[in-house]
């Protein structure tokens, strides 16, 4: 059981095993190009906009992470998730006029290209009697818009894709999106979608190489990974607007676990999604409310994360202009 | 420890956790839209031959398997493994006149794909000016290489994609191809380049739901996978040409490991590769010698897999020849 909230030594405890997580964890490659990169972007969506006050900007996260069994890794535990929620509703997102920071696992769904098949270069194109290739036509409008639809928008400086794999890139990086988004206070949202691993094996707790196999059962233990929403929504980017998800496969305890994640980790909203329905209905938890948000049925291709973006850009307005009146 | 080789108690232990294994699997889907591929590959490859007795087959497969750790699976424990050398070792198969059943890990990569990055429809298009869609000059060949080459080998009939996921999937597939491969005896060669998980956890044993999060240690325990590949030699395909394949990273214990598998599961040889140097060279390991395998330093493009795939369809022929004497 977890400790009451805001306790003095609970906080001390996140505090040590967040500091214990991160000296653990290996080095993060290309940190420095990462930095400059995100600054670059930040400061350029900060000049631009209309009225002069900069676009909102949300850091979008999506897929699964993996935690390492082995430190040269062969093995590791992964969470399925396909990325499809955090690539669609970066598009909606990019169309209602956010700038996007799209951190995403390796190998996912990226925006625009959704309707596409596992392995678009083999099965949507195809040689013809010349051998020149060219776009089948089932899938030529597929293929035009996640080519034209995705380069637009990372040409035009509202997209910047970052990849992770295991969890120690994906936290860290995280820190180190907030930084320069703490700097924009609560134009800043953290849309934090990915499928990030309740539990690892701490870097220097792992064994070096391949775990032998053999008649034996294997045994792994793996200790939680410390709650950097909580620190997050502290230290990190304090004024930030907070949205987490919580996915269950037993639609009795989702809202449940959706409201007490609100409240444990001070998130601005929870969206709560069952697995098997979580493409037609997600629920949005907040302090005040519980919305269920419904894709639109007859339009075939609307997505629920049509109605979901509207209504938090909506929220993240009125937050906006809250804050304004707090100054 | 295992108990000796081929004594009765080993024999009737493994038996029985094999049949443990498959009773609990959940039912392979689309099962006889599989089998009547495989069938007709078969069949028609069996037929088509310049000498009239048929091509050579070569069951390739590639990637690696996960081991869910729920029943409505969120969590899985994955082995790391690209499918790099499946995929390049399906062209040089090809090349050397065989049809290739290539048994892939979704997501893996594809024959004749390699040179490609990881996205290729986002990094190798472009849109021009008039919103058309264009291949980038720089991935030009790549491209064409990729759909032209892999579309001639399906297309011939000389190349069957099956895919898996699971443990539980990729057992089921090796078993369900043995059956048609027993029928064209000493032709049909195993090539088993697929990083197979060696532990899981069985069906019944696994929760129904996500398993929660909290502060308590997570504790996995796996049991061992029956060793298929004793079952594989002994009774599902007992005349074809079997090669597995021994990955480790410490290279200390490899040969040992390598030669171990060989005795222990009467593989005919077992391809040693270590997992930094695994691109440049490996070890075929068989009864008689230990054979260093290297690529052509002195050629950009030459692959291990060149020379290695050459040494294998040498050693198959002998083989062919070999059990042609024996009848």
């Amino acid at each position: 059981m977890d400790a009451p909230n805001g306790s003095q030594d609970t906080e001390q405890t996140l505090d040590s095993q967040v500091k214990a997580f991160f000296d653990s964890a290996p080095p993060l490659q290309n940190r420095n190009d990462i930095i400059q990169k995100l600054n670059h972007f930040i400061q350029l969506n900060s000049l631009s906009s209309e009225n002069g006050i900069g676009k909102r900007i949300v850091c979008v996260t999506s897929g699964g992470t993996t935690a390492p069994l082995e430190q040269r890794c062969v093995r590791y535990v992964d969470n399925f998730s396909s990325g499809h929620r955090g690539a669609t509703s970066t598009e909606y997102f990019l169309k209602a006029g956010y700038a996007v920071i799209f951190l995403y696992r390796r190998g996912s769904f990226q925006p625009f290209c959704r309707s596409l098949p596992d392995d678009p270069l083999l099965e949507c194109f195809e040689a013809t009697e010349g051998l020149n290739i060219q776009v089948c036509e089932a899938y030529s409008k597929a293929v035009k818009t996640a080519i034209v639809d995705h380069h637009a928008a990372v040409d035009s400086g509202l997209l910047l894709k970052l990849p992770f794999s295991t969890i120690f890139e994906y936290l860290q990086m995280l820190q180190i999106i907030s930084k320069p988004m703490k700097d924009i206070g609560p134009r800043a949202m953290f849309y934090l979608a990915a499928a990030v691993s309740d539990f690892y094996v701490p870097w220097k707790d792992m064994v070096e190489h391949k775990i032998q196999s053999g008649s034996h059962i294997l045994d792994v233990k793996l200790v939680p990974v410390p709650k950097m929403l909580s620190v997050l929504r502290k230290d990190w980017a304090p004024l930030a607007f907070c949205i987490s998800f919580k996915l269950e496969t037993d639609s009795n305890i989702l809202l449940n676990k959706a409201r007490g994640a609100l409240e444990k980790y001070n998130m601005h909203a929870v969206v709560a999604n069952e697995l098997s329905t979580r493409k037609e209905q997600v629920v949005v938890v907040t302090i005040d409310d519980k919305i269920t948000v419904q894709r639109d049925k007859s339009k075939a291709d609307d997505d629920v994360e049509n109605p979901l973006i509207k209504l938090l850009s909506q929220r993240h307005s009125a937050y906006i202009e809250d804050s304004k009146r707090m100054r």
